[in-house]
């Protein structure tokens, strides 16, 4: 009678409550390891070892002190240190006060690291001694000094302590049975990591714990792993989080076998030693295991090593030689914005039967969306239109879902260009084969255009790793009268070999197209960034002076 | 100047949109495994074999013919079958129009039936043949007839066709290309399932697609299970929606073995003839397994099984015969309105070093909460306050997180009286043992009390099950004037043994504390309820009646 009445679902009258929903977090998988397998070992490093109990304890002494502080929700606490134990508890003490770990990279110089901590407004900075003086530099540039705690590694080279404690000091300062809680929204931050600027200022990158949750069980899925992984820090934890696996071991209540320095005699020490299951790396980690020297202990494995690998597509050479070794690769792609790795290379068994040559062509490819991820296209920079499914025509790669980041920390203009129209811009170009795979073809700004024909630079460098006298090789754009941009390469050797550049030529226009070869080839070091990755923005100036000479 | 600033936390800035945030389903599994394993064997069931590019197409099929009937958001279909193809595809196609899947158990009579389609308002009935008799009855008893399907699978024994159409027929009527879209909101309805209703009324209880995402994923990391499972359906599906396994086995594109009968010949012959890595089922599949006769092919297993068993405590003298046969068990435990388990008894490698008498008693543990459930504990029933974890004091078992049901439909007292204070009370009592493993004692019913002492019947059921010539036994209470009650059991005895009362009685007392003994043996079959449990108010009326006899 004039009233009214809308019939609502009697689905939709069921709501949320505390026995039915609660935020999703990783800090949950801690505290199940530790209360289900209290005295399994989870952290190792040198001499030092944990349990599951122990780290767990160690993790709340760590937020109570920093409660204590005065750390809570929304503060950033930094850290800047190599993958020691310290690090991986700052994984889950800082978030369960509440605040947000920034990792920073320990490879910057005074002004970058100055620049996060200012940016990022941490309140307090972890520190390795080791760093000490590019972390005294960079405190002497903020006009506000955090708190400043040591670590104080035995296994530290030098260095001096610069702050008002040492960690452990630290944690005696907390309980070890501090009453932590969720946060009270899955979406909110849990770290901050800043890109490592190839191009202009950093940005950081905001994670959430929802996203944080979902992708540790996500590399789960992915690598379809058994219970109890014996993981070895060969990626750093700076690195997107370590890829998420701080949190993922931590779900399967594994061992965290520390690493403080990626050393090919060291890795297979450990490997030995502590029955390591699993560990990730950029492609360079692979090569240097294969170029081990005989007294860096390269022995053939004791137990099958899963590999996951990425940061860069790894020359078929290189993964073709790692598998012979006895390790078992899998190839995933992603980027600081997506928490590290949200596409695999998912394998077929059937591509066993193939030829070695070719199943390390199909490796090479970055492949399809994590289970746990939810779209993963290449389309049109601008208009979003998918590409066709040929393998040939190259378009900008997306990705949509709960791993991609919160978005850029004060930034809006970049988070706003970054999400428009609904998808994650990459940056990073590449194909649709018509399985569905994608292979990435160069980023964006790395692709050479020579007389009108795009030329992959990855394709050209996956060329130059098959030749047996180089050892790390990087293509780019040498501006050119004619063409407008010719390939030049930038190559290294490997120790005792000679080659000259047309040889190197030659070689290349045996495996590709003449126009996609180097016009150029220069002998010498590759300029990397602070996570590994060769700088072609220096490359690019070089190639582009060699006119001016 | 008069106008409050409140200061926002720039981490709190960063805005959900659709790159970023998406609602987690589980109905993105199968695009998935379709688009990267198109070519796989998804379904097996006798001579049909289904990809996963064929499943999905179906699933589409079905997700646009019920679209075209105006099935969309909160619609109800219901279905009634076994374990079947149409079953599974169910599954997906349901929930891809927005509706929600209920499935129903094969084993009810004609009036539950109906009050189940009435109750839950099933637009759509999806029915086998082979049950025509029962559906029939109940379609009569209807005020309004939903649109009946029928499936028409060459394996059913008789029965007639009811509906509409066949279901292969029904499917035509879909478009395989089907654009189905992900719920707006992850806390949609994707699944209603009746509770057994061993007291009162069943009541439907209601999932969400957040849950059964999460489930589907906790299981894989319960189970540490690999790429590629191929999974036997010895679990009905219509039981918790096979405990999620439908979306489990399709997020790691594994095989799903239909079986629509379960007989421990057809189970063994499925092990060898198709790899059968894992399966599932109550402890009465696996006493079938151990007690099959030679001509059931009871052969030694080819392969690893790995048996997730849960529904009620597996005595031990089961699980230490299982193990011996080659199959791996690991005991789960939860709740229709926990989406199926929610909880594991996480094993210690260490305990492998323990008598098997002693593994097989941790075993029967329900154990801990699953990785990605948020909370277990064993408390006090009104003041929630936990136990002791000293493996005796008993208290009601409750469950809290992300693996709880939305609530019950249309039922908002069952609802609410569940999750007071914030936890599902699960109504089964138990207690906690020191390492934080609980111990489920009874149903709190169930208990009997007998001269003011607690007895707990599935004690006394475990020792009677080490009785050589017993099968099933189930153990209730017998009003008794001096004691209040004393324990009265009922036992089903082996083929070709024979025992008397007092031998019963006599094995008891050699093994647990006399006033823990049966006083009452009574040799009978056992009544059960449609999803095979024991129907304990049946027996207690029994036992009732002999002090009238």
């Amino acid at each position: 009678m004039g009233v009214s009445q809308v019939a609502t679902n009697p689905y939709e009258m069921l709501d949320k409550n505390e026995a039915n929903y609660q935020p999703l977090t990783p800090l949950t998988y801690i505290e199940r390891a530790a209360s289900v397998f209290p005295d399994r070992l989870a952290v190792l490093h040198g001499d030092e070892r944990y349990t599951w109990k122990q780290t767990y304890e160690r993790c709340r002494r760590l937020a109570s002190a920093l409660a204590k502080r005065g750390i809570g929700k929304g503060d950033t606490v930094a850290i800047l240190a190599p993958n020691v134990p310290a690090h991986f508890e700052a994984h889950f003490g800082i978030p369960m006060t509440g605040g947000v770990i920034n990792a920073i990279n320990i490879r910057l110089d005074a002004e970058s690291v100055a620049f996060i901590l200012q940016h990022g407004e941490a309140k307090v900075l972890i520190t390795d001694r080791e760093f000490s003086d590019v972390v005294k530099k960079a405190l002497h540039l903020l006009p506000k000094r955090p708190l400043v705690i040591d670590i104080d590694d035995p296994q530290a080279r030098d260095g001096e302590l610069l702050g008002e404690m040492t960690y452990e000091q630290f944690l005696e300062t907390g309980d070890p049975d501090y009453a932590w809680t969720r946060p009270e929204d899955e979406w909110q931050a849990i770290a901050l990591n800043y890109t490592s600027g190839t191009t202009g200022n950093p940005k950081g990158v905001v994670y959430h714990h929802r996203g944080a949750a979902l992708n540790a069980v996500g590399n789960v899925v992915t690598w379809g792993m058994g219970h109890h992984p014996v993981y070895l820090w060969t990626l750093p934890m700076f690195h997107c989080n370590g890829w998420c696996f701080p949190w993922t071991i931590t779900a399967m209540a594994g061992t965290h076998v520390c690493l403080r320095r990626v050393e090919a005699g060291r890795i297979f020490e450990l490997i030995h030693s502590t029955g390591v299951t699993h560990m990730c790396g950029a492609p360079i980690v692979l090569n240097m295991l294969i170029n081990a020297k005989p007294d860096e202990k390269k022995l053939p494995l004791p137990q099958t090593v899963n590999v996951m690998t990425a940061g860069a597509a790894p020359p078929a050479a290189v993964l073709d030689n790692i598998e012979k070794m006895g390790f078992k690769v899998v190839h995933v792609y992603g980027l600081t914005e997506t928490y590290g790795p949200a596409a695999v290379c998912a394998w077929h068994d059937e591509w066993n039967e193939l030829p070695r040559e070719e199943q390390a062509i199909l490796k090479a490819r970055q492949g399809v969306r994590y289970t746990l991820q939810d779209g993963l296209m290449v389309a049109d920079a601008l208009t979003l239109a998918p590409v066709p499914a040929d393998g040939k025509t190259i378009g900008e790669v997306f990705f949509r879902g709960n791993i991609v980041m919160k978005g850029y920390l004060k930034n809006p203009t970049a988070t706003s260009e970054a999400f428009a129209g609904g998808w994650f811009h990459t940056g990073d170009l590449g194909v649709m084969h018509p399985n569905g795979y994608i292979e990435l073809k160069d980023r964006s700004k790395d692709i050479i255009i020579s007389g009108g024909e795009n030329i992959s630079t990855i394709e050209v460098e996956g060329v130059l790793y098959q030749h047996p006298a180089v050892l790390e090789a990087a293509v780019v754009a040498r501006p050119d009268e004619k063409w407008g941009e010719t390939p030049c390469a930038f190559i290294t050797l490997k120790e005792g070999h000679k080659v000259s550049e047309a040889d190197i030529i030659a070689f290349c226009r045996s495996h590709l197209a003449h126009f996609k070869c180097p016009r150029t080839v220069v002998f010498s070091d590759l300029p990397k960034t602070s996570t590994g990755k060769i700088q072609k923005f220096v490359l690019r100036d070089r190639a582009r002076a060699l006119n001016e000479e």
